[in-house]
């Protein structure tokens, strides 16, 4: 099916969304507020770092109901490795937040993403979520804006299912003064779906989406991805809300790896043919995360030699060097395990664009995948070298 | 015990090595040879990447025979995908080699590390080859220049066991115009000892040492790592031998990573206290490939939330956050799972210095493992983004 974003996003009817500075970055929204002015149904999957943030030791805890009127986030302070008190710091967070639209804590979801180590200002946070209802509407770039660190631009995406709107808002893997990346997207539709149905739904999407995902192969303790459906366009076509959740998660996925860490293009590896669909993906992973062919790919060399040795240093899937074969953008490079005669130029043209498409078919079986990622530039070096965390 | 180099390498009795350029290079020497006067007994570990070069499918069927009389070895192109010729030209440099120095050609160990996918000129070869006998002298170093590509010095090391001599020869994790990087270590001995011991030995020895190295975490098609025993000096304590291999080794291992492509300095990470040696070995790598790990040495910056984050992101190791504590430098960062206060300014200073000590403790059980690496520095990324494969 096509994936059709709507030309601006907005929030889906009875979700609104506010964002301000309360103090905890010099200047720029560090505090966002995501409402829905009924409880909706609700479902998230969190980080699996064995390190997580207290949002997401509360988050899980929250998200057990199924239910959630609205997410508040700040960025800044990530509230990891804080002390005993930071549970209670992320529970005051979503206590003000409850306080502030009209509903109990439980039915908020918090998120915070930033420096590790240090306690979060939880008093500049509570003053500024005062008030915030004031500021509530309907666009969801501004609560994209409040949870921005070193993307380079805020991130949101709509588009239609039935007489339903899907509206995807994230931040992406960036560095933060300069702790690790987090990823943050929320996922709101005024579809009416229940709870169960939407953990399916969610799994199944970030399954293909942002778990295939990777800027730099380090996993946040405070990524988290929800999604809110508070029913007011009424039922829609499941399958084709699966279908399309899925779609535009991919699509934010690209988004989010685009705009990576130094990033100058986006990277996008298909594995087929492999033994099963979990080889598939591990190669995919493999080959996306490899520092090689992220260089190769910001050098726009067409270097075989990487690919192979990129699949081949997974050691525990099924190979054949001798069915092997793959393609850069569209040219084949790659055939039975042996390099092909190509036109060097003509490739190095086609990888000088804004993505770079890896295709492998590992010729055993009949599994597929497809990961996400970026090119390794001295950007990112300079980014994550040169700053202080503290 | 200590382990004390020789002040300046040389080759061990019954040992010698000539280098020249064939042809391969425009400059500088592309070809080396190393040879015992007599039969010693041999063993070798390989690449377990799954498309090795055609070097290592020899490799794997000469070594059986437990004895070796020479090593040769070219530089500049792998002799990996290039097709159904590509052993039997492994095969015509052993035969070249064994013809050259009068022995059979399953006595010659075979490496060629370069670029991939483009045919070895091995009558270039060949004719080098001819008359490299007449080169032969004793100083390793000289081999060493023979196999370097992008190492910025030839690396070699010696020390006495008893009466015995060990030497290590070894090229680096570099990338070869810019293909993927390649490490060939080759040590010898004149003490006697039998090739099963060897074997054992040399297993063992690498198991702690070079297994544990990583520049970039992708895994070469070439990656050799042989000893020779001549028997020259007669018998050693075996126990000592052992010892020493193995701290050799150490030692070799971490000239190579403190030689990685672009680095400014040596990060070694040693983890005990783990729930078993496997667990420790798993997070010891995790967190000395982990980007911002490397950046943050590079930018010598104390980082907790970073060393906190490549430890969680193990995600089948038992971990407490209560019960992690980590050093840098010496000096305690991060007690029972929190930042505790230190001096940055203090830990800034040792982090400039050119090795990056991270200890970690698990607290969980007694597993002990030591990782080698370095840091990720604009270096790396100009050398391999700008350059072109072929």
């Amino acid at each position: 099916m096509q994936f059709d974003p709507h030309s601006a996003p907005r929030l889906p009817a009875g979700f609104t969304t506010a964002a301000r500075n309360c103090g905890l970055k010099p200047k720029g929204d560090d505090l966002a507020l995501f409402v829905s002015d009924v409880d909706a149904a609700a479902a998230a999957v969190f980080t699996r770092n064995q390190f997580p943030g207290a949002p997401i030791i509360l988050g899980r805890e929250t998200i057990r109901g199924g239910r959630l009127r609205a997410i508040v986030a700040n960025s800044k302070f990530a509230n990891v490795a804080t002390g005993s008190h930071a549970v209670d710091d992320a529970r005051r967070m979503a206590a003000a937040a409850a306080a502030e639209i009209g509903t109990s804590a439980d039915r908020v979801l918090v998120s915070s993403t930033g420096v590790i180590g240090v306690r979060l200002p939880i008093e500049k946070i509570e003053s500024g979520i005062r008030g915030m209802s004031a500021d509530l509407q309907d666009d969801p770039l501004v609560g994209a804006r409040g949870i921005m660190t070193t993307d380079t631009h805020p991130k949101a995406l709509s588009t239609s299912v039935g007489g339903a709107t899907i509206t995807w808002v994230a931040k992406g893997s960036g560095m933060i003064e300069p702790n690790m990346a987090t990823m943050l997207v929320y996922i709101f539709t005024d579809a009416a779906l229940e709870a169960p149905a939407l953990d399916f739904m969610l799994r199944e999407a970030v399954d293909v989406s942002f778990n295939m995902l990777s800027v730099d192969g380090d996993t946040s303790t405070s990524d988290t991805c929800a999604i809110l459906a508070n029913g007011h366009a009424g039922a829609v076509d499941a399958d084709a809300f699966r279908a399309t959740l899925t779609e535009g998660s991919i699509r934010m996925a690209e988004m989010l790896a685009r705009d990576g860490e130094g990033a100058t293009r986006l990277v996008r590896v298909k594995v087929h043919a492999a033994n099963s669909r979990d080889e598939a993906r591990r190669i995919a992973k493999s080959v996306v995360n490899s520092p090689l062919i992220k260089t190769m790919a910001h050098g726009a060399d067409p270097n075989v030699g990487r690919i192979l040795m990129a699949v081949g240093k997974c050691f525990d899937v099924t190979l054949d060097p001798g069915r092997t074969d793959a393609w850069i953008c569209g040219h084949a490079v790659l055939r039975n395990g042996q390099r092909v005669d190509f036109d060097e130029s003509e490739i190095r043209s086609a990888l000088a664009g804004d993505t770079v498409d890896i295709e492998i078919s590992i010729g055993v079986g009949a599994g597929e995948a497809t990961a996400f990622g970026c090119d390794l530039t001295s950007g990112y070096i300079e980014e994550n070298a040169a700053y202080y965390s503290s």
